[in-house]
């Protein structure tokens, strides 16, 4: 059993970007410039924009945080969307989601050029993904492929099983594993909340990608000999023991599946720090898209 | 084992469309126009083109056929896309493929106003649909889901093996089917050339669907007792018996595998004459859409 370090990788690629930047810098080219735009001050949405920001500032990148209080009006913040679309130093930007209840998220996400969706979230980055054509991938489903890249896992031909058909992991995690690219070529089954025999089907796959958001939900005997396992859940549970009061857990029972596994994400420090990387790696790509 | 009769079911849609587009006219409203550029001689796409202008005439749909000699410009190709576009009489339109080597079939697709994208090969429709958002679907995959819809086969929870993972039917199809939508909520195994152990696979499936233009690939020893086959493939095999020099044959093996069917499409007469009804079904839902 390996571990797929996820926090080590993203380290990696952050160092590779950074050296990129530094590069761009000294030919006195553009810096990167991620914006993000957060409504609102819930705890778990604040922490990832931090921590995007943070990331931008280690690797050299301009970044630029725009927040709103909750109530901002639907208008305002489209308008925001539409400033940010026009500003030529901004070279890719996120709403981080989820928004509030008054504010028409699918609005908003049409709205990003589609350009500058550095979150892959535009229908129009994900029909291009379908059709293997350019654009933005989605930042989570992304990161784990460039993990499995790292890793060099073979793909081809593997059955993958993914449970999970969200917008933004299990359903475009399901078309990039299945397209003709490397990593890529899986034979993929994609599960959900009304599939039957869930534990057979698990037991068949090669890889299987947990992405559901139910702690501990993957446990060994539905785990094959050898599997690759990718967890992408991450559920706040409490914890009293820790000074923050909770910890994140993932949707494998990491403890009774990593014995049988080949690879395995940890979480925390597995698909989680490569989500950002996978942003980072998508500002710079946006930069060079649009011809800076 | 019923045959899923789509030629009947398309007869069906076709005089369901006949009577609101009469409705419509008899309130003074528009009648909805498709229009079809074909640009060669293929006899293939030239028959295509002929069965949907026909079909348009005969539900009293205006149609317009452009055609243009294979060696068309790009830019004139480009410029006939924007026209239809801007052309407020025009509902929707297609743009038979193939098209010839030295056109560039995406940027020409990519052209086409989503709104009027009545195939649904647009990236911004596949993307939509990726999204369960509105918008026009692929018009074989949806003619599909409208045969099962009608003959009320039972999808939630089932498990559908797709062969064959190409843009237009095999990857959009397995979209629709694993979605939260009735029919809908498979578990969908999407497989292809590089799927080991495929004939396993197959005979776990309670719905089989064949895409991939392999004359009689699917054969009985594939296939579970009770399965619902559905059969897109439609390739052209010499036949000095008739008249025409050929005829249609599926990728299942229809006479071997129908007894152990509960419910099968014959080639032709199956999924075929679905594609063209969905597009129609698109052409009108385009018109109101845009609000005529």
């Amino acid at each position: 059993m390996q571990r797929l370090n996820g926090k080590e990788t993203a380290h990696q690629i952050r160092k590779e970007l950074q050296e990129k930047v530094s590069t761009r810098k000294e030919m006195g080219k553009k810096t990167p410039h991620l914006a993000a735009v957060l409504v609102g001050s819930d705890g778990g949405s604040l922490s990832y924009v931090t921590a995007k920001v943070k990331a931008c500032e280690e690797i050299g990148f301009d970044s630029t945080l725009i927040r709103f209080d909750s109530d901002v009006s639907e208008d305002t913040l489209l308008n925001q969307v539409t400033k940010l679309n026009d500003d030529p130093n901004i070279d890719g930007f996120i709403v981080q989601l989820p928004l509030p209840k008054h504010i028409n998220e699918t609005k908003v996400t049409d709205t990003i050029s589609p350009n500058k969706d550095v979150d892959g979230f535009h229908p129009m980055n994900l029909g291009n993904m379908m059709l293997n054509l350019p654009g933005f991938l989605p930042a989570t489903p992304a990161g784990i492929i460039e993990l499995m890249r790292r890793y060099k896992i073979e793909t081809s031909g593997k059955h993958c099983v993914i449970i999970g058909r969200s917008n933004i992991v299990g359903t475009p995690l399901s078309m990039m594993l299945s397209r003709n690219t490397n990593p890529g070529n899986c034979t993929v089954t994609l599960a959900h909340s009304r599939t039957k025999n869930l534990k057979e089907l698990c037991l068949q796959a090669d890889i299987l990608i947990a992405a559901i958001g139910k702690p501990d939900f993957v446990t060994s005997e539905m785990v094959k000999d050898g599997a690759v396992i990718i967890d992408v859940g991450t559920t706040r549970v409490e914890d009293t023991s820790r000074e923050r009061g909770w910890r994140l857990v993932g949707d494998v029972n990491f403890k009774e599946v990593a014995p049988k596994s080949s690879f395995i994400t940890p979480v925390p420090g597995g698909v989680g720090p490569m989500t950002i990387a996978s942003l980072m790696i998508n500002t710079l790509k946006a930069m060079e898209l649009n011809g800076k």
